[in-house]
């Protein structure tokens, strides 16, 4: 008999027994980057700026020339006129002469400070009036300030953001060379199963769990392979296990909730590689498999949909981040309890719960069922966590909740 | 001049000046509707489950039959066969009898409890001996105990979830209604802006909001209509602006960051409808412009892509969650702030960060720059805010780091 693992210990497992996978490559438009795997460091080729700037709007100027001005001894400047935005200024400024330069407008030679419009007086004379003085480097930008050649300006393995895509926009990649998606395997056994879009007959009940699990596992970044439901049959689901463990990089098979069907789903992984544990000390979702076959996970999901929502998110996708080679990041949203939860299992508990906002503050409402699907699963907003070594948590309590 | 807002300010200016788009829905298939905004309440059409079932593997039998007995004197019930999941159970089960049933398989009549295989002894004779009493209802679910038919599972207005699309097709909802993606328009002004697949010649940049907002705006889940560059031209900026509004839900027009722009954006903004405000106390972001046409946001965004990139996010996507009728919410991770950091602005301040573990804490890193766009913005992990009133945050302080 196997030992059933604590949720630590299967988290302490995942980065011993597996391994990135960062060998796939493909290239993607700046426009559908975001969201994926950026697949190598990327350096800048350029400066960025690419010309000394203002960034101001005003005068750009020698500081010399405005050394020891006043509002009542202005140093009076001769404009040279006005550099236009998106135009160069490849010429040298004469000395005691100044020109009109917008905000990010590009600065002449010679020009070493901005100084702003509000500290200037135009006469209109052909000489403009400097009533503070400026200093070097002044309200500009220089060239490769931001940006030098072969800075590297982003590393492999960052998923990429918004902000991630906008300095790429910046430095002109706009072929951007992105991890493959991962291919994740999707398996639902048990006889008792039809799809969701079937009415079941007596005794039958809709497919939950590959719906579900493709909606977590895409929205999580991966490409989803569908197998469709498997009859309790070890000789068919070993056949279909081993064809998606051929096709992807991970496997789950959920459902099969009797004990005839994790003994087969276990004797099928063993054959394959290696089973490393059976059973998370965890309510609900003990009946969790897990084992491998080289460095691609199979994964046994218990049937109930609730359950395997919890492992999914808790263990599945940090496995998947981990392939992936990347940091689990689980952000959380604080909210108070809105009434006491007991718990007394020895296990780590994890609770669904609803979010309302009651006189402005976030108030955890938790989910409570009789081994419903449904219930459970509708109007979640996320779900929280209670310890093994706790009772339960008092109304009241300030908890965190985590979203999928 | 109109006033500069705070941010709350601008916040609880949302809600009163804008109200939710609800009336235009769409019907997608259950495998594309995670994310999208549920148009409609959803109510379970049948009984869920269908049948009473059993929660383990064991005997159905009468709990009358079972009372008093014990390990010592088990209570020997007649072997009357075995129901097979998948399968109806749609007979009598006769008095002092019992049948196998494995978990989530269907109960015949008559049966009201089911005793767990582990307290049972099957003697192979036709009999079966159940070692501890079983009670009316034990191990049970019935018929709609989850839900039954005209039960709301769902609320319009929600954004579906992964568990949300598990409760779906546990009720057979496969096409579902779901409102349509909010269109949001973009448009970057600037003389000096080149598309980013373009080399910038002298005093030129490349466009960065652009695709950045995009990314930002195409991840809330709204669909982005690309109107270009617009060069700083107000009779053009006003024909862009006038025919996104005509075409989208919103408008966001960045850059622009010379003062003669801002004018322009205002004039155009306040032609068509209703300027709110021209300015939010947040560095930075500062030159931030609201105004509405009808329901239309019309958005004036900092041309400094970090401000833009911080406005739309703390702004944008709220005014965007309140076109789509939800409530916004905001996710964060704590983290330990890395070096102090000053703010002494007299405005809430913005300070994107780099999340790292270090000795198993999460750690923010600010980051710091001069002005720099790309600095800024790559490989920024989230943000953090100092309040307005703050004179800065210690190092060693406990943050809340917001992702995008």
């Amino acid at each position: 008999m196997l030992e059933v693992k604590t949720p630590e210990e299967v988290l302490a497992l995942i980065p011993r027994e597996f391994t990135p996978i960062t060998d796939r490559e493909e290239t993607v438009p700046l426009c559908e980057a975001a969201g994926r795997i950026l697949a190598r460091d990327i350096a800048a080729k350029e400066y960025v700026p690419d010309f000394d700037r203002s960034t101001v709007d005003g005068y750009a100027c020698r500081a010399r020339d405005t050394f020891g001005c006043s509002d009542a001894i202005p140093a009076i400047l001769n404009l040279s006129g006005e550099v236009l935005m998106g135009q160069g200024a490849d010429y040298e400024l004469k000395k005691e002469s100044c020109v009109y330069v917008p905000t990010g407008g590009a600065i002449p030679k010679g020009a070493d400070c901005a100084v702003m419009i509000e500290y200037t007086e135009d006469y209109g004379d052909g000489t403009v009036g400097i009533l503070k003085p400026g200093a070097p480097g002044m309200n500009l930008i220089f060239r490769g300030d931001d940006v030098h050649p072969g800075k590297v300006i982003l590393r492999a393995g960052r998923k990429l953001t918004a902000s991630d895509i906008g300095a790429l926009a910046a430095v002109g990649e706009t072929r951007v060379p992105v991890r493959r998606r991962l291919q994740v395997g999707v398996i639902s056994t048990g006889d008792e199963l039809v799809p969701p879009d079937v009415t079941p007959a007596p005794g039958q009940v809709r497919d939950v769990n590959s719906p579900m699990l493709t909606a977590l596992l895409q929205e999580w970044g991966a490409e989803v392979r569908g197998y469709g439901i498997v009859v309790d049959d070890e000789a068919r689901l070993r056949k279909t296990v081993h064809r998606a463990a051929e096709e992807c990089d991970a496997v789950l098979i959920s459902g099969g909730s009797s004990v005839g069907v994790k003994d087969a789903a276990c004797r099928i992984i063993e054959g394959m590689g290696r089973l490393l544990f059976h059973g998370i000390a965890i309510k609900p979702g003990k009946p969790t498999i897990l084992g491998r076959a080289g460095n691609k996970p199979l994964i046994g999901l218990p049937g109930h949909p609730a359950a395997a929502w919890f492992v999914a998110t808790l263990f599945v996708l940090p496995l998947l981040d981990r392939l992936a080679g990347r940091e689990t990041e689980k952000p959380s949203l604080t909210a108070v309890l809105s009434e006491s939860v007991s718990a007394n299992h020895g296990r780590m508990q994890v609770n669904a719960c609803r979010l309302e906002k009651r006189d402005g503050a976030l108030v955890a409402v938790p989910i409570r069922s009789k081994s419903g699907l449904i219930t459970q699963l509708a109007g979640a907003d996320g779900y929280f966590i209670i310890p093994r070594d706790s009772e339960g948590l008092p109304k009241g309590a300030e908890i965190q909740v985590y979203k999928e």
